[in-house]
Formats: structure tokens, sequence, C-alpha cells
């Protein structure tokens, strides 16, 4: 890209669009998009009329969903009815999911017939479901079928599917019944029939299920599409690896914000402007602060024990914090086991004998630890209440951070949210708790 | 897979391995793996024995490295060599990669003359570099080919190769000059030439750049397979979708670990033994021990001033929190855009600017907020520092959070360092500073 940019600059400079079209015509659709993008406005909309239809129709599809809206707004609508129509139809649904309400109306009232009723299909299905990512064009054959009957038939309708790299094989009913890769038939003997070389049964998902059981599937059996069937096991369409890795990927972003107490953002960081930054991150801030106002009273109860023994509060934060981390480690590594599947939540029992174990030991080191620094300088009273109560704290943090993912996942909510800043506060708190209410008992102070 | 786990199940009872060993053969690769590792070892062995070859081979590439080293120990010299000659050759890789020193020696012995240097050679590029993944088993053809020829190679080489379903057009000298699809070549004329047909310049990747550049490729460009090619652009190779991502979240589970301030594990943390939890996790905890003892150090030279106004250790945590909270905020949103490449080292000046506007509207709304409770539980000085140590520790805290990550990426180093509970830590020990100095100064008690 970048060595091609000056050659481009200089076409663009002298306002040559015929001869650019021609160039960038063979360019991946991404570079394309990426082009127009660093052109200022006024040329941006000469060069984008310019494309040849399907072109244009695929960089609009490669934009995010706010520079595809004000792409639209530039549009005359008989432009905007040309760009629309190309779309594939996943992609069609994307862009409808993600523009305001009115600005949907007024696409779907430049759409025909047939793309129209295809449009309000897909878009019925509930959000974040697999039906929304579906597209109706693929090719289908009949187990009955020679190699050779499904050739010509690939070749018929190819040119219109998002992808001929699997075929699916359907019944009299529109069941699925097994797919074939084009590899197979390219490979295999006309004179055989499908069914010879079929997979079966073929590895499908319901239109209705959540998108990151596609996610799952296509990475366990390594494939690029997936069949979309409905609760009758009848062939609605497929879903292609693209559009799904994309939608994991950004939620796998969510689940970084959520952990730092973030609003998930939807658009690039760089696109952000600082009003919705301020939006998203201001919550959770606020929300804390009412944690640590807990915090803070519980400490100020203790104020008689603090004043006696001053020295107290030099171990105030080791003692806080480091409940907080033990907990945030838990919590982390259950999200993302969970989130991944490598953890079920039905296996709790041996999860939390296991963390039992493991954050007794993290405890009696990091106990052992704050005892000797204690210790070395003076008042052994204190070294002993620190070292225990960082035994006590760090094993009721661990265990809050197993526990809440697991029960979050249990009850059908979202796990990450246990790897929020909540978590570590409450986790925090506890150890505040623990340490000053031994302190007191200890020191024989109440 | 789990309706036809209760037949599976009676199959296995009976021992009647032939006939599972008939209905398995056709099950996709993932779930014959899922039901070995169900089985008893003894079983388990018995049944993998009695797998045909290449299914063999495939399940083992299928598994875990762990579970692949605890295979092997079963085998004899004759099985394993077996199962090595028959993996593909990146798999091969990824296996040796894994183990330990004196086993690879041992396999290397097993093997004979072509797949031994192929094997060497793969181990021979960096470690995390992209030649270690690739395999060379593709079809490849000439541009001055026609598409009848393409086809006849295509089904020639078909079925030792990876991927049929991008060929790469090389000239005389083995340059790579461009790539075709087999969905163009299936639908195209087969008196046509590749040249008419070929995309160019293809999308390529060199042998030695780090994996996660193959990633971002294959995302942008919404391909499944990257030709691999040396430095005087010379095609090696290719490597496939499934490999790549499955690096990718890795290291987004290494990202979300080094998060949490865990030594990433390699492993599920299904299979993850509590001595090697202990490891990945004391190590930080033990490390920011030290960082606590700095904020407990500032905090009790700072007694003087506590003992007067003891008021001020009940905003304490709120202080010091809040500061760790707005910069784990900035660090993350940095750290996961660098990963996705939103954002770029070089935009730094823009990136700056636009949070130091944000995180001063962040400080002066939790300044309010801070500022607003002390004043309803009384001592209007104490509001007026709290509230003003706000501002500021949000303030430095959001600049160090965001400049820490750009840094880092800026030098070559690893921007996930910086999400770390290190930045964190010592944002919180900023917060302290700020708040006690501030306390001091304003209430004149130096």
């Amino acid at each position: 890209m970048s060595t091609r940019m000056p050659e481009m600059r200089e076409l663009i400079d002298k306002r040559d669009w015929s001869r650019l079209r021609r160039l960038v015509t063979r360019w991946p659709v991404a570079d394309v998009a990426e082009l127009l993008l660093e052109l200022d406005k006024p040329d941006r909309m000469i060069m984008y009329r310019s494309l040849p239809r399907l072109l244009a129709a695929e960089v609009f599809a490669y934009m995010d969903s706010h520079e595809q809206e004000d792409f639209l707004r530039d549009l005359t609508d008989e432009q905007a009815r040309n760009v629309v129509e190309n779309l594939a139809p996943d992609d069609r649904t994307a862009l409808l999911e993600e523009l305001p309400a009115e600005v949907v109306q007024k696409l779907l009232s430049l759409l025909d017939g047939e793309d129209l009723k295809e449009a309000r299909q897909l878009l019925g299905y509930p959000e974040r479901s697999i039906g929304r990512l579906m597209t109706p064009d693929y090719v289908s054959v009949r187990p009955d079928w020679t190699i050779e009957r499904t050739m010509e038939e690939v070749r018929k309708k190819g040119r219109d599917s998002e992808t001929i790299n699997s075929i699916y094989v359907t019944d009299a009913a529109s069941r699925l019944v097994g797919s074939v890769s084009l590899k197979d038939v390219v490979l295999g003997n006309p004179a055989d029939t499908v069914r010879g070389i079929m997979r079966t049964p073929a590895i499908s998902v319901s239109a209705f299920e959540d998108r990151e059981e596609a996610a799952d599937l296509l990475e366990r059996y390594d494939l690029w599409a997936l069949p979309v069937v409905d609760s009758e096991g009848a062939l609605l369409g497929i879903i292609t690896g693209d559009d799904v890795f994309e939608i994991a990927r950004e939620e796998t972003t969510e689940d970084f914000h959520k952990g730092a107490g973030i609003t998930p953002l939807h658009i690039p960081l760089r696109d952000a402007k600082p009003a919705l930054l301020y939006k998203s991150r201001i919550v959770w801030l606020l929300l804390l602060v009412g944690v640590y106002l807990v915090s803070g009273n519980i400490i100020s109860r203790f104020q008689p024990v603090i004043t006696q023994v001053v020295s107290l509060v030099f171990f105030l934060p080791l003692l806080i914090d480091s409940a907080g981390n033990a907990g945030s480690q838990s919590a982390t590594l259950m999200v993302r086991a969970l989130a991944m599947g490598d953890v079920d939540s039905r296996d709790w029992l041996r999860v939390l004998g296991r963390e039992i174990v493991l954050s007794l030991a993290l405890g009696v080191t990091m106990g052992l630890a704050v005892w000797g620094v204690a210790r070395f300088i003076g008042e052994p009273a204190v070294a002993v209440i620190t070292g225990a109560s960082m035994v006590i704290s760090v094993l009721i943090a661990s265990l809050v951070g197993i526990t809440v993912p697991l029960a979050l996942d249990r009850f059908g909510l979202d796990p990450a949210a246990a790897s929020s800043p909540f978590v570590t506060s409450v986790a925090d708190i506890m150890g505040v708790l623990v340490y000053l209410s031994m302190a007191r008992w200890a020191l024989g102070l109440g």
C-alpha cells in the first residue's frame, strides 16, 4: 500500500479520476477503502462515485459503521440505493443493525421487493444471534447428484455465492444432510455421487444461537464457513469466518475494557471523541467512589486503634492492595478460561478445591514475607498481625475472585463483569476489615 | 458429539475396537480427539493404535502439546515414527518446538532424509516467526499456464496440499507474482491464461516476520491462507488461518494474564497444576509488596499530618485507588488499541493531547464529587484538599497510563506489560503523595 501511495497522490492531485479508477479496480478492497478514507471529503466522494458498483459496495462494506453513516449522508438517494442493493445480504444486515432507526427506515424504503423481504427477514433474528450474520447466498446440492452435476451447479451459482469452498448437501425437504468441500469435488471422480464423498452429519449451527457459538465451532473444526439451520434442521444460509472472527475480536476488546471498568466503546479508540471516552470511563470511576467511601468509613471506625499503634498505617496499603491483586488474578484466570471454553461452570467443585490449596500457599508465602519485613522494622505484635491478616485476606480474595465469575456464568450472565474493578474493590474492603479487626483484637484495643 | 457418546460408550465397554474404528473414521478430527481423551489410558492407547495412520496423525496434531508429550511416551519408536512422519510439516514444527530437547533429538533421529531436512529447515526460523508456522505443501502455477492446465496441476498436487482454495503464481525464478482462488479457476474459461485472472501483487508475508503480522493481514484482506516469501520474494510455503488464529487467541490470553499480574501459563487453566499456578502468580504478588512498602513508607512520613487531622485517613483509600483506576483505564484502552492496530505509536502527540483534555474532565468531575461528599461530612479544608488532589492525581495517573504503553511500543517492547498492576501501583503511590503533600501544605503542618 505505502509503496503505491506516491503515485496515487500524484493522480489525485491531477484529479485524474479515470486513471485512478482503472488502477484501483484490481486492488484488494481493504486498500481501496484506506486510500479513500485518506482523501479530503470532496475528493473522496468524487473518487467513490467513480468506482464500479460492485467494488463500491465492497469498499463500503469494509468501513466501520460510523464511517458508513458519514458516507451515506453525502450520497443522493439514487446513489445510496445503488450501494445498499449491491451489498452482500450479511453486510446489509450489519449496516442496518448499526444505523439510527430513521436512517434504516429511509434505506429500507429504497430497496425493492426481494431485497426488502430478505433484509426484514435477517433483521428478524435476535440481536447478537447467528441469524443476523447469515447470508442466503451459497451452493447446495443433493446427495444423489454426481460430482459432475455438482460442478455444473457450482459454475452456475458460484459467482453469486459468498464462498464455494464448502458446498452443502440437502434432502428434498431442504434439510441439511452433509457437506462437501470444493477440494473434494475438484479432486473427485466425476461419475461418483455426492453421497460417497460428503461429510455427515454436517457441523451446523442454529440461527437463533449466540454468535460466540459459531466462533467456537469454526475454531474447533478448522472451518471457514458454517451452515445455519432452523429448528427443523432446514438450511437457511451460511456464515463465514471473516464476520465471525471480526466479532470475536470485538468481544475480546469488550472483555478487556470491562476488566478495567470501561463501558465498551464499540468503535476504534482512534475514532473515539473525548465526550464518548468520558462517558465510558466516568461511570465506573464514580461508582467506585462509593466503594472506597465504605473502605474509608471502616478505617475511620478503627481510628482509636490506628491512633494508638500508628505503625499499623504503614502496612495498610500493602494489606488492602495485595488482597485486591490476588482476587483480580483469580478472577482474570477464570473469566478468560470460561471465555475460551477451557473450564465449564459444572467443574466448580474441582476448581474451587484447587483454588483453596493454591490460595493458602500464596497467602502463607505472602504472610511470611510481610511478617519478615515487619519484624525487621520492629514491633513483633504488628508483624504477627500483618502476616496473619495477609494469609486470611489473600485466601478470601482468591475465593471471591474464582467464585463470582463461575456463579455469573452458571446463571447465564456475563462472567467478564467479575474482572471489573468492582471485585477488586470488594476484595480491598475485606482486606481492610480483616487487618484492622485482627489488630484491634490482638492488641486488646476493642 | 454428546448425542453419539452413549453408543460409543457401549462399544468401548464391549471393547469392540474394530466397529468403533469404522464409526469414528468419518468423524471430524476434533471429536475423535475428544473421545480419545475421555478414555482411560490403556483403552485410549488401544483405540489410538487402531486408527488409520493419517487420521491418527491428525488427531495427534489436534491435541495440546502437553497431551502430545504424554501420548508419545506411551508409543513405541516405530509407532512414534509413524505419527511424526504423517504429521503435516507445520504441525510437526509446532510439536518439535514445544517438546523438551532430548525428546526432539530422539524424534528427529526417527525421521528419514527428506522429512528430516524439512523439519530442520522449519525449526531454523526464529521462535514466534512466521517460518515456524509454514507448510511447504501448496499448489503453484505459472502466469502463462491456461486455466485448464492449472486444473490439472490442482488435481495432481491437491491431495497433498494443506489447502487448494488459494493457488499461487510464481515466475521462472520461483518469485511470487500473484495468486488465484480455486473459485476463479473453477468458474473461469479453461482456455484463458492464469495471468488474466490472477490478483497481483499477491498479499504475502516474510518468513522472518512476527506471527502477529500474519493475523493482521489475514484479517485485513479476509484471507484464509497467506504465501510466505524470503527476502528475494521467492515463495517458501504457506500459512493457514487455523494456525494463525489459534496463536492469536493464545496471545490474547497472555495479554489478559499480564494485565492481572500473572506470568502467562501457556496451557489451558483446566490442566494447570497448583504448583504451576502458584509460580505464575506469586512473582507479581511479591514484587508488588515492594511497591506497597513504598506507599506505606510515604504514609508513615506524613504521620504528623495524619495524627493531627485524622479525618484525612477516611479519604485515603478513595484517593489512592481512584488514581489507580484512572491509570488502569487509560493503560488498558491504549494496550488493546495497539494490539488491534487501531493506534500507532507515531500518533502519540494527538493521543496525548486528547488524553489531557479527557483526564482533566474526568478529574474535575471526580474532584467535585469527592468535594461534595467531604463538605457534607464536615471540615471544609479537608474537602478542598481532597477535591483538588483528586483532580491532580487522576490527571497524572491517566497520562502515565497512556504514555507507558506508547513508549514501550515505540521502543519495540510489549505494551501489554503496561497494563500490569505495576502501573496501577505507581499511580497509587502518586495518589498518596499528591494527597498528603497537599494536605500538609494547605493545613500548614509542614
